[in-house]
């Protein structure tokens, strides 16, 4: 291992220490020993990656939010239709939020409270929502008659909802809460003919739940959005 | 104005004051000389009426719990079927996160952070978004194919999104997204016969929005679901 790779696994472990402290105390609370010794190395090493908690904070949601924006580039490559893409891409952000504690830290951080951390996930994960929303209408699987605003603001308002109640109560973060929610939309958002082609579970959700994958997003510090990229590819 | 009435009052500014405070500060920041001060009143009357901050907040959450209880069965009896009475009880949720101070720190009080105040507003919700459905179920008014599970889980999802969204911007409190998030649900949750009676805007819209009562919801430390009631039973 270069010196270069090892100085990068440090910083990822750092960032991923710091997830869990900031899960388990809060940002006020977090001290930086704590971050330090759960990665494994001396809070001098922090301080070489970081020039203090709030830089450490920022790293934390910038790392969420490549991984939500590699996640669903890589959802998008692999499936048909865009309205598919938005399904499987939520039920992917529910997984990540159940599995991973950058994820997890990632959103509460830049969403919650006034010291809230650039860049704002819920921001960007409505932008995408958008997006995709907009490809599905030029192509002609969205229902002619369906505002797009209000299909990504419902969509959006209903993920950000999983979110904060799944924090208490995992149940809301689960693929079955996900799959009921879109059974109840898709048939109002989906032009007809693509309707019977969508699936409201997900087509990434037998692949998500293989678990070497589910470990590996568990355990991992690399994007495990490449990971099921890689997989899906693999099958 | 006797004894008796004097002290509900202040109570009732005592409640009003901290919901300010704990919205503006946080709870672990809050301090009792603002809340008493807010109140008009000297910190020794606030101890007459709360041993501490955990029972000021224990009161705040109470209060919002009894407004929205109060405001959900004023608007059951002023509205035909269930389902309409979900859509109006919703948007009345979303007014109250807007315009009153009291909901708005009940919910964050009861749903955020390690120390929960009982009971958690959010559960109460959702309690009683199943029972509406549940009667709408009975009344023949559900499409017959519609879980009352999923439903009430998107419903709670959704609004539960709204309230976290709606602390950084007030647009997504607004009447417009509760009625874009109805116009595209209703179609799948209501039975055909009963869609074209159902008013996704919600029925108390125009009630809800005069001036006046806007300023006593704002204003006022009555429960303002009284209000409401008293105003469409005039009306």
């Amino acid at each position: 291992m270069t010196k270069q790779e090892r100085a990068t696994r440090t910083r990822q472990a750092l960032i991923r220490s710091a997830a869990t402290v900031f899960e388990q105390h809060g940002y006020a609370q977090a001290r930086l020993t704590l971050i330090s010794s759960g990665a494994g190395v001396s809070t001098g090493a922090l301080h070489f990656h970081f020039e203090n908690k709030a830089a450490v904070a920022e790293a934390v949601v910038a790392d969420a939010s490549r991984r939500l924006r590699d996640m669903s580039g890589a959802i998008r490559r692999r499936t048909d239709t865009a309205l598919q893409a938005l399904v499987d891409s939520s039920h992917a952000l529910a997984q990540r939020l159940r599995e991973d504690p950058v994820s997890r830290a990632g959103f509460r951080l830049s969403c919650d409270g006034e010291r809230a951390t650039a860049p704002d996930l819920r921001l960007e994960w409505h932008h995408r929502v958008r997006e995709l929303l907009d490809e599905a209408a030029a192509a002609g699987t969205l229902a002619e008659d369906v505002s797009r605003e209000d299909a990504a603001a419902a969509t959006v308002a209903a993920t950000a909802g999983f979110e904060v109640l799944g924090r208490h109560d995992p149940a809301w973060l689960s693929p079955h809460m996900l799959t009921g929610f879109w059974q109840l939309l898709l048939p109002r958002l989906a032009a007809a003919e693509t309707l019977a082609h969508l699936d409201p579970a997900g087509t990434g959700a037998a692949a998500a739940r293989t678990p070497a994958l589910a470990a590996l997003a568990v355990g991992g510090t690399e994007a495990a959005a490449d990971v099921v990229a890689e997989v899906a590819e693999a099958n």
